[in-house]
């Protein structure tokens, strides 16, 4: 066996997203003990810088060491008791999977239905909430990485707490993308991923929980059914205060990366990271109209750093993107669940997000299609 | 915020160790998709050098995209079903912690307790065995991280296969540093982790299963009560053949450092790497012995890997510590559980476990402590 060279690629798929090589260099620093103080400093500091990607001032801001799945199930491992009903909105693979989690923590699924390709319809989740007034929690995605759609999380969080429902919100692809503010939104649970708007590797899962999921976990009458996410314990390690206790060994360059990808995000801003986003969302769309090209979600819905297209008819999916991986290095998404087949999903995400990018895939897809 | 430039540290504590700057520099390579065909080989490839480390023919050998808390987990709530009984030995932290995941995953812990700092006693478990002919399970740990204590694995597996239990073993400080044949011992589920005697960063654990394990798994009468951890659904993804399935995204770049370890483990040679662990262990000892200091462990029992010492009388733990950290830059454990306050632990794992670094250790050791 050889060492790994990986052929250098253009990641304008659904994650992960191109990762800028500050962020790559920043990995490569040489490993110190996860309960060396100097680390636990570090942490500190990602706490904050994530509070800021997430407009929150929850004390329980952290990543998780695992991958995003990871972070969705921390929420609903520690919100669902066996019983609870839920209601979970799905509009995309995302969606089907909240509901695997609660069905699997012994939660009742209340399924509220959208097409794919379309946002979570705010007035379905309110029928929910009155059809079953002794329902615990709102769950949604806000950015359905499988589609495209952006849904309106700040109204569907104000239907949830109308209803005294506690909101549980999938942002794997909405950090750092789109417009997000947890606390203003009144958001109580929520997770997301490092590899997607935040360019950083994959592998971690930044959560936020306000006061009032935190109160639910800790009246919870079960012990919650994971050890390694259980965020009574997991609290012990990332929480404020000098003495911090062991729970498990963090992914310590894994985090240095994680550090990086936040400085570089504050140095940007929120909002000028934004912008970039939609900025590259309308190139894209001007040279992909112009190829004849059709988007699958419609415009007012339609997430800037994920665009589902269709594939244009007679033109062989696989060999297309095969040609584009082989030829051009470039790599954009399949279709996923009922639109696999059927659409191309184009990221813009993080360092994918740029100009230079956008025009060289535009001109590899116009080569590749013979437009 | 700023950077973070972490110190330059010599890790001889309980894990993660000294990374070899080969590991580091492939975690650094450029990011490529999970599904990526030139990814997809890449796992192919660490499963095989995994199989090595394990001395397994097991097609489900991987690494899990979390650190090695969750490889237990993976092994504890695939295997265990409400109600099954699991005859659990303690001897340190990591025999508590599986005692949790048995509990929390609905299972009947039978506990078999041994002396923190001793062995398990191989009779204890037989009779364990015999006293719960029902038991479905053994699970111990082979090398206790917390103590540093060795178990025969290879008659406590033995026992198991004689009373009908499957075996549940945690390798996580054993993999790469001592004698370890899963096939020839007959362990039916392992895990381990990265960050100990393969050298390679914390964040992933590397778990095998045999057929025996696997059809278990399979024949759940209840859904695993995890989506992330369900082996069901990450074989789909780690499994053999063409199609992968997307089930979350690995952490790429970790991986790539894996990668780099095991080939590096493959070009010393297991065996190379165990004698080189038991070098440095002696050279340890000898020096430690020369300075009046005590091991907790019986030297038949000892790990080579891990060494606790008693700390000397009068002795401040934790400012000598700091004074190794912040003096020297080198990190030694304290103690966990029992054994906090009373002694250190002194790791020789992996790449720390070299000459140039024993001498270091016991030269910075000598000095702060006035011998």
């Amino acid at each position: 066996m050889q060492s790994f060279n990986p052929p250098i690629r253009t990641l304008m798929g659904p994650g992960p997203s191109d990762i800028h090589p500050r962020v790559l260099s920043a990995m490569a620093r040489p490993t110190i003990g996860h309960l060396d103080p100097q680390f636990v400093g570090m942490m500190d500091e990602i706490k904050e810088m994530l509070k800021y990607a997430f407009q929150t001032e929850n004390a329980l801001t952290m990543p998780i060491s695992a991958p995003g799945s990871a972070g969705m199930e921390a929420c609903f491992v520690n919100l669902v008791e066996p019983g609870d009903k839920v209601i979970v909105c799905i509009n995309g693979v995302f969606g089907m999977r909240m509901q695997e989690n609660i069905e699997r923590f012994g939660g009742e699924a209340i399924v509220v239905t959208d097409e794919w390709g379309t946002a979570v319809t705010p007035s379905k989740v309110e029928a929910a909430c009155k059809a079953h007034p002794d329902a615990k929690i709102v769950a949604f995605v806000h950015a359905e990485t499988s589609t495209g759609a952006l849904s309106d999380a700040k109204t569907i969080c104000k239907i949830a707490q109308d209803n005294d429902c506690l909101t549980i919100v999938d942002a794997v692809t909405s950090l750092g993308g789109v417009e997000l503010k947890v606390d203003e939104w009144g958001i109580d649970a929520i997770y997301s991923g490092t590899q997607k708007c935040l360019s950083c590797v994959p592998g971690l899962s930044p959560i936020s929980f306000n006061e009032k999921a935190l109160d639910k976990v800790r009246n919870r009458s079960t012990k919650v059914p994971s050890w390694f996410l259980d965020l009574n314990l997991v609290m012990g390690y990332w929480g404020k205060g000098a003495k911090r206790a062991y729970h498990h060994t963090a992914p310590v360059n894994s985090l240095y990366a994680l550090h990086e990808s936040l400085v570089m995000l504050q140095e940007e801003g929120l909002e000028a990271a934004h912008a970039r986003h939609a900025a590259a969302h309308e190139q894209l769309k001007a040279g992909l109209t112009e190829m004849g090209m059709e988007f699958v979600v419609a415009a007012d819905q339609r997430l800037p750093q994920l665009n589902s297209v269709i594939i244009p008819d007679g033109v062989d999916d696989a060999a297309i993107r095969g040609t584009l991986l082989n030829d051009y290095n470039l790599e954009i998404g399949a279709g996923l669940g009922a639109l696999a087949g059927k659409v191309w999903r184009i990221g813009l995400m993080g360092d994918s997000a740029r100009k230079e990018k956008v025009l060289f895939c535009l001109a590899a897809l116009k080569a590749v299609l013979g437009k």
